[in-house]
């Protein structure tokens, strides 16, 4: 079927096609990627831009001893493709299947296991390092999208590579986009580069430069001088220590190869800035990058989701709630750190431009800001997924819960959130966040909660964290009306077992009663609508009826929930039967949900089962 | 005594003085702020760089209206004296006495409370686009000092910034250090601006620029084109979208009030460079300014420290325990993130300066780097305070635990680390650690058990953490000579009470065993070597033996050991007594440690009371 793709057995095959049968290899791989993303989903635009350049970094490159390090690593497809994962790649991001990121334990040629934003220079800084103290002898490829580069952490790096002088290539994959399209000042002076009407010149100054051989020094001083007085008066990364080489269409593979072999011959660090664009290829993806950045199946043809859910999101919950609520309330303003889409803040930015701060992919200083917005009265709203709030940890401490200031967190993606596997999965929120003085954090067991506890949250005049899941319902719940302060939420009444449920949970809680009506055991499925504080009355009521307890989590059970719950039973000094259903004390592979809280022992069979024994 | 000093009763007077006058005033605060600190101890050298700078911003700004952000905020004493709390300053980083850094229930002049680096200018972004969207008027100053700057959030931060437009100044106040001599390439960029010859040329032309009124904007835009043609070919601020005024000396009180003077009159974001002396007008410090960094009390003639601890202190015992095992084993390197000599790194990156990499003040990158190291082969030992840690609290789990990395943290300043307050106190790391898979935690029940610990910790081939509190030892203990894996430390034999305390707590409780050695209880005291994962055999014996249980440890009871420990006891159905001495659900002030434990009820004499009850 695809000529020169199935010829491609091992990485360096893809030295040995010349640019004519190049061009037809990345159209064959564009092929192959929208055909099978179009079957298991996936991040596709992406990686249809980073097509040529995977194919000039394998020629260029011999990872058999060479190491590269992807940021974030949801462009890795191609790399996939063309290092001997072709065969496996309908699988993606399928249970048991290829990660959709890079996995050590997948491939020898995957040397780090990433998939959040912004680390790839820390890393590969830290390889070139280890390689000059072992003095081996190889090189050090970090590709990090411009996206990335809005994250402090990335300048950490690249502060620290300019100084140490260190050996290594920093791919720039410019796209201008990270999910949406990219903010920040470090964005526009990429702009700047970019849109400057020398750019053909320079192209073609630097053909000339590249025929004319007098050797990298020369060539590279040249380059710079040309880019300095034709593109831009100041180069940010050579501020930083850095040599800067760019910038150079993407999607030109000739243009890629000559420029490569030259930066390998420097002993120094570089900066290779890549002109891409994301969904080269595929007009639906070059159309609409945002919507196949990560996307469900769909059909090649239209572009069109199958599936699509009639289902209300907890996100699409999350955003209507904060419309209605920011219309009357013009304190209310709201954050993204690069996910308006994800979290469901689309339509409020539509509405209300100067209240929504996208800040790019920087947690850390979203959370700070938050706070300094909270400082002057506002009621700041920052929406993030729980796997990425991990980022701003120490400043949800230090400057939002040390102060008590009203700073409100909608924490989306808690729990499972299925193929994007380990470095995804929201499991750790309710232990590092319940840890923290002044927070509140209140979960909804439905998505028609999401308003109610919203709005509870910002009457209040403190730190407050709201956490749900990806997707929606999978029961009709009657939700609580008004928020009574830390009062749980029976939401059926049982006997000898009670089955306190955070969120989610709770719609599994009540299938495992379902599945249990024809047993004997009746339990009692409380809704725990305020992981923090507890429900003390509650508590004390389980304890003096004698209930055997159950609870119920999508989280570790080391530091969540139900740790919290037994710590306060033990000093009521209960004796009942306590069990905890949690996540085991370790990461959580890619998969379907449902196939993961089997695999976890958390379905609603196993629910049941554990109730049973409770009974 | 203070001729000019006792006369500020409020801020604005020191808009009264004229320039002979503000002269004496800048040397009556710098006397002051030595016989103070001589004699409370704190934050001296970088106080004694910021006393013109906030004489200059008091005159300026009205900060009944106007708001300031100190970045760490160790910088604010000038600011504190000047602002009404003159008289209390004999009380600084007392027990209930002025906190070290900026608190907003001290005065009404502090907006935000500070203690973690690099955040400052997200927060004043905050409470600059708050004012915006509130239709207020009033100027808003982040004080951010060279090595803050290190930090990428500062990066997130100006990037948002210049993006955004909003108006607002940030003052760097450039001093060439952080607590040790600054990393990075953009020192090096900066040191760039400040050695250029041009300097006292520049000085001149702006004087001229400064007597032609025509307007702020023209005055800018020549600044600008005079600094860009004498100094640096590019300008890393204005790259980000920021307007860049300097460098100005910050000693010259005249030179600093006309450029505040002018860049007030802005609409835009500017950073203003500031370059200032640590220790300036002390000669003790001028000299040795990482020792007058965070002082304890000493002799202002000879500027020597006052009572020398004779003790071996856990920094030490660590320094030297890895000075010993890097002698045998070339693949041990060590990081720090700016803080080589309060880890106690100063003689190991003196032997092996190419081992020790300091990476600024960027615990992100460190950990994220440490990753990279181990991936190669090499054995990384992060040394770093536990408060700070809490900033590569994502790295940890997502590039070391994910990858089961072979990382070691050395977690110094563990549990209260006392006059530093809320912000430093090391009470949350055993909570934000334990639950992260993959992890071995241990801590040292003695300076001597460091090296035995940190030996074992590097033979392993997965990440380990050893934390261990500040200062040195109250009590001579038998180290263990060798550690046997997921064992604890039966360190006093005893009866029907089992005390397992962690670390540092052991000796409490031996000292609460020898208090209590005339009653009846005789105690069983264990070091609970490993807190992660816990001794199953030792916890099934002491279920067996139906001791009751105390568990002991300074951190937090929320996700701590004592909750790790308990979870296990249920899963034994174990029905002893067991009490969980920990920190409460809230931060804690500052003050001396031991006077911390005695508010907190964690004091010797409570620990026998607990145990007495028990018995």
């Amino acid at each position: 079927m695809y000529e020169y793709l199935e010829k491609i057995k091992k990485p360096e095959d893809v030295k040995k096609l010349n640019y004519e049968e190049l061009t037809v290899l990345a159209s064959e791989i564009r092929d192959f990627l929208i055909r099978n993303v179009s079957k298991t989903g996936g991040h596709l635009s992406s990686n249809l831009g980073m097509v040529e350049l995977t194919i000039s970094l394998l020629r260029n490159f011999n990872f058999e001893e060479d190491k590269i390090v992807f940021d974030v690593g949801h462009q890795s497809y191609p790399y996939k493709i063309l290092t001997g994962r072709r065969e496996q790649f309908q699988t993606l991001r399928q249970y048991k299947g290829l990660s959709g990121f890079p996995k050590k334990n997948e491939s020898k040629y995957d040397f780090f296991d990433t998939g959040h934003s912004s680390n790839s220079i820390s890393v590969a800084l830290g390889m070139a390092k280890a390689r000059d103290i072992q003095i081996r002898d190889f090189h050090v490829v970090s590709v990090i999208g411009d996206g990335a580069l809005t994250g402090g952490m990335a300048y950490e790096g690249l502060n620290d590579l300019g100084f140490s002088k260190t050996k290594m290539i920093v791919i720039l994959n410019d796209n201008q986009m990270s999910i949406s399209p990219n903010v920040g000042g470090l964005s526009e002076y990429l702009t700047k580069i970019r849109i400057n009407k020398a750019y053909n010149n320079f192209k073609r100054h630097l053909q000339y430069k590249l025929d004319d051989r007098r050797g990298i020094i020369n060539f590279l001083r040249k380059i710079k001088n040309s880019i300095r007085t034709l593109f831009v008066p100041s180069l940010f990364f050579e501020d930083l220590g850095i040599k800067y080489v760019g910038p150079i269409d993407g999607h030109n593979i000739k243009e890629l190869d000559e420029i490569l072999e030259k930066v390998k011959e420097l002993s120094e660090p570089v900066v290779v800035h890549v002109i891409t664009k994301k969904g080269k290829g595929y007009e639906h993806a070059e159309e609409k990058p945002n919507k196949f950045h990560g996307v469900a199946p769909f059909d090649v043809e239209t572009g069109e989701i199958l599936k699509k859910s009639e289902k209300v999101t907890y996100s699409k919950a999350f955003g209507d709630a904060l419309i209605k609520i920011a219309k009357n309330n013009k304190d209310v303003v709201a954050i993204t750190a690069a996910m308006a889409e994800g979290t469901g803040l689309v339509d409020f930015a539509r509405l209300y431009p100067n209240r929504l701060f996208d800040v790019g992919i920087a947690e850390q200083h979203a959370v700070s800001f938050a706070a300094g917005l909270a400082s002057q009265g506002l009621k700041p709203v920052f929406a993030v997924y729980s796997t990425f709030l991990q980022r701003g940890f120490d400043q949800i401490i230090e400057d939002v819960c040390l102060q008590n200031l009203p700073v409100v967190f909608m924490i989306d993606r808690a729990g499972l959130v299925g193929n994007d596997g380990e470095t995804h999965q929201g499991i750790f929120d309710i232990s590092y966040l319940s840890m923290i003085p002044n927070l509140t954090i209140l979960t909804p067991k439905c998505t028609e909660e999401v308003e109610v506890l919203l709005k509870y949250a910002l009457s209040l005049n403190r730190p407050v964290a709201i956490r749900y899941p990806r997707g929606g319902d999978k029961l009709s719940l009657k939700p609580i009306v008004k928020v009574e302060e830390y009062k749980w939420d029976i939401v059926s009444q049982g006997s000898k077992v009670a089955i306190v449920a955070c969120g989610n949970m709770v719609q599994y809680a009540m299938m495992a009663k379902e599945l249990l009506k024809d047993a004997k055991v009746n339990p009692m499925v409380i809704s725990a609508t305020f992981i923090k504080p507890l429900d003390t009355a509650m508590i004390k009521r389980l304890v003096r009826e004698k209930y055997n307890i159950l609870t119920l989590e999508d989280n570790i059970a080391i530091g969540g929930f139900g740790s919290l719950l037994l710590k306060s039973l033990s000093q009521l000094n209960y004796r009942g039967k306590f069990r905890m259903m949690a996540f085991k004390d370790k990461f959580i592979e890619h998969g379907s949900v449902e196939e993961l809280y089997r695999q976890e022992k958390m379905d609603v069979e196993s629910i049941a089962k554990t109730v049973k024994k409770l009974g």
